[in-house]
């Protein structure tokens, strides 16, 4: 970057608006999980709408690409730069303030910057809760977590983070602002292009705002940890569990018992949950009212889910510390496949009624791929998501293990998946890590028209070039 | 239209497929409050998704626009040809299939033509709930539910349109197929381009099929007529509500005196149910479980309100016919307005904590253009939406009446409503009926980027031009 554009940036953000120095650089040009590495010659700090508005026009006039990043923790390489070293890094990291929460119409209005627990603890001083939960809430951002439409723990009972938007406020490739920061929860004017920042990955502009749906604070949970039997019908099981808790189940978390393993590896003597032989299910019910007898319900629950041979034994948490360690252990797996030398991760979805075949099958492809590898299978079951993971063998390098199943027997998963109606990606994104199985499982139809909504909102080609569906940007490294 | 051209459209469509008998088409080319009329060479009525595609590609080529319909029963013109002639209208009513109901997956799959009331019973069959619910259920179909991203009586708790459709299969203007079928919670595979179709009113191509989200049945379900005190606060009453009963609350309807008497003086004798000196809410909570003690939570629910004296006095419905009757007065107040002469309808929506004040501004303004107004004000507060409707004077042309408001009056109402953050179209979308509010009351940068967006999708200005966004299309009559 010449001195002079270099200045310029300086002018409209200050010099604390614009890190150069290499090593402070460094964390933003490589991505969480450490796959890919690019380049930028500066990363841009703004502080306010305006400044990205203003921001957003410099780079435009100087015909650099801008690559927004909040918390740095995309799994597919959604937020980093390529490397030809003519793309800023954009960090909301300094747009950081709660604008309101509304405790009469369950709303919070924040900043695109703002980290997602502190969001939640904005909401929770107001006697409200963010149903948005997810292993990085700590450092993950708003703006990320709508960019790919984040899913988490909650979804089950609360949904994706579309459902929990309201309203958005985000800068356009011309540097116009698109304001939208509306607490509506009807609004049919037209087109709702706020639609497409969500889940967009900075593609289309960068959101610099958001509104969120809040709910009552749960005052009661109860929380139960189940070893399934063999062969129990998780579909059905859910079925049943939503019926019998009038829906008020928050969590139905499946673990298998290698990746309870993986946790106990990692934290020797501390783990003393049990799957069955069926594996385990994390179940929560939760309400905002003391006139429920939740305990009673969970109770009845887990009754009716013994009485037809699904659950061999069941464990209520007694105390928040019992809750506490069930939590830990379903919360701890990434932390144990990482431990165990990393994993593979395939981030599957399908329709919940077709759960059990997919494991069925997908564990049939990996026996027959290699009879030797490890899996780690968990998640959120309740929304048709699997975490289908392969702990990298012990010996094998961990990146070369990864390209080498990506180029294989990935494919057969995702075949698998797609066969039963389901999906690639369910709550990952595409980033730069996946571009190629959006081309190579994505309808040419659905393609084609991406581009062209793309061209629509940043007929440059400036926002997050080589992420998603831009052709314009430079392939994955 | 060329007799080849109709040749053409009848041997892929059939005979039954192309109507232009006077008699026959003359109710597709009027809205459904009569309030423009258009013309139309034909209407044509296809079978199939490839049906659809053939025809789109045929329009195109001859040059026709296409206007999709549905059950006509749009509020603002949004399904009405102009008088061009130059558009044919596409009724998608022979295309009334329920493709799939999967019980396990809670979710129903169906053509676009089958009638809301259709896919209701076919969730009902399996044991599971379509929670959406309109006024006209019995004759509008999915496909214009999804177009307008209908709302209704059970928004507060199941979301409105938008949230319930999990797929949706779109023929584009040029006669390709989005086909996204899919029954996932979650997916994130780029834009969710079906977002655009949801609520784009048929702009953009035609919506074929969908798969929507079901809910377990509802075994049990309480009811309660609640009078309310002067100046008792609605969203605090609505919070208080949702905390307590754990937002089991499927309804909560506010209904005033005014829209009351409009309903007795329909039924004379029939209507024994009063409104406090504040108004009254018609208050429902269900459950899928009978493990609930809903009756418990709606009486505690009840006398917590009646402690903070927002409640003068409350029924609690005893037998499905109570509830019937409560039911009743709320689904007759169109039909009442109908019966005075007519009213005109503003459908508002403000965040739900600006519901009081703009009740008590929306008045003020109404009484300063003429006291001698009658109002009959009600709906779905619990998502901050209000049906502000002008009961037409007696003696006074409906129509002129109509326009003498919107040209007047309305703008205030609308202007209140938009101070407050608020919207001067909850669920009713643009249609013909508000291109003018529209342009009025939107941002620009959001009217131009929908523009773009729409030629994106249909550069040819095909579909639905004249509605919603479309500058091609000729203005309104």
């Amino acid at each position: 970057m010449t001195p002079d554009a270099l200045a310029d940036f300086r002018a409209l953000l200050g010099d604390t608006g614009v890190v150069t120095a290499p090593d402070v650089v460094a964390p933003y040009v490589v991505d969480h999980r450490q796959l890919i590495r690019g380049t930028t010659p500066a990363v841009l700090r703004p502080r306010s709408t305006e400044d990205v508005q203003a921001m957003v026009r410099l780079a435009g006039k100087l015909g650099y690409g801008l690559v927004p990043q909040g918390g740095n923790t995309s799994y597919v390489g959604g937020a980093t730069p390529d490397e030809s070293g003519r793309q800023l890094v954009v960090s909301l990291e300094r747009m950081n303030r709660i604008r309101a929460v509304d405790p009469l119409g369950f709303t919070l209005s924040a900043d695109a910057g703002v980290i997602l627990a502190d969001a939640q603890a904005a909401a929770e001083a107001a006697g409200l809760m963010l149903p948005l939960s997810l292993g990085s809430e700590g450092s993950c951002r708003l703006g990320g977590n709508v960019g790919t439409n984040a899913g988490g723990l909650s979804v089950l009972r609360y949904g994706m983070t579309r459902d929990l938007v309201l309203g958005l406020e985000a800068v356009l490739p011309d540097g116009s602002l698109l304001g939208d920061m509306r607490a509506l929860r009807k609004n049919n004017v037209g087109y709702d292009l706020k639609q497409m920042f969500i889940g967009g990955e900075g593609t289309l502009g960068i959101v610099t705002g958001v509104v969120l749906k809040l709910c009552p604070e749960q005052v009661l949970t109860a929380t139960a940890w189940l070893q399934l039997a063999k062969g129990a019908p998780l579909p059905q099981m859910l079925a049943e569990v939503r019926r019998e808790t009038a829906d008020l189940v928050s969590s139905f978390e499946f673990i298998t018992a290698n990746s309870v393993a993986l946790v106990a590896a990692l934290k020797p003597g501390e783990v003393n949950l049990t799957t069955g032989s069926g594996g385990a299910v994390l179940l929560e019910v939760s309400s905002s009212s003391r006139r429920v007898p939740l305990d009673e319900i969970l109770m009845g629950t887990l009754e009716a889910l013994m009485e037809k041979g699904w659950v061999e034994d069941a464990l209520l948490a007694q105390s928040e510390r019992q809750r506490a360690d069930m939590w830990a252990v379903r919360e701890t797996i990434p932390e144990g496949e990482k431990h165990a030398g990393g994993s593979v991760k395939h981030d599957i979805s399908v329709p919940i009624s077709a759960l059990d075949a997919f494991l069925d099958q997908g564990g049939a492809a990996v026996a027959a791929y290699d009879p030797a590898l490890v899996l780690s299978v968990y998640g959120h079951v309740g929304d048709g998501n699997i975490h289908y993971n392969i702990v990298v063998p012990q010996g094998e390098d961990r990146l070369a293990f990864t390209r080498k199943i990506e180029a294989g027997l990935a494919h057969d998963l995702y075949a698998i998946a797609a066969a039963l109606g389901g999906s690639f990606s369910a709550e990952y994104g595409i980033g730069r890590l996946k571009r190629d199985l959006l081309e190579r499982y994505g309808d040419p139809a659905r393609i084609a028209l991406m581009g062209r909504v793309k061209a629509a909102f940043d007929p440059a080609g400036l926002m997050n070039a080589g992420a998603m569906v831009d052709p314009k940007g430079a392939p994955p490294a």
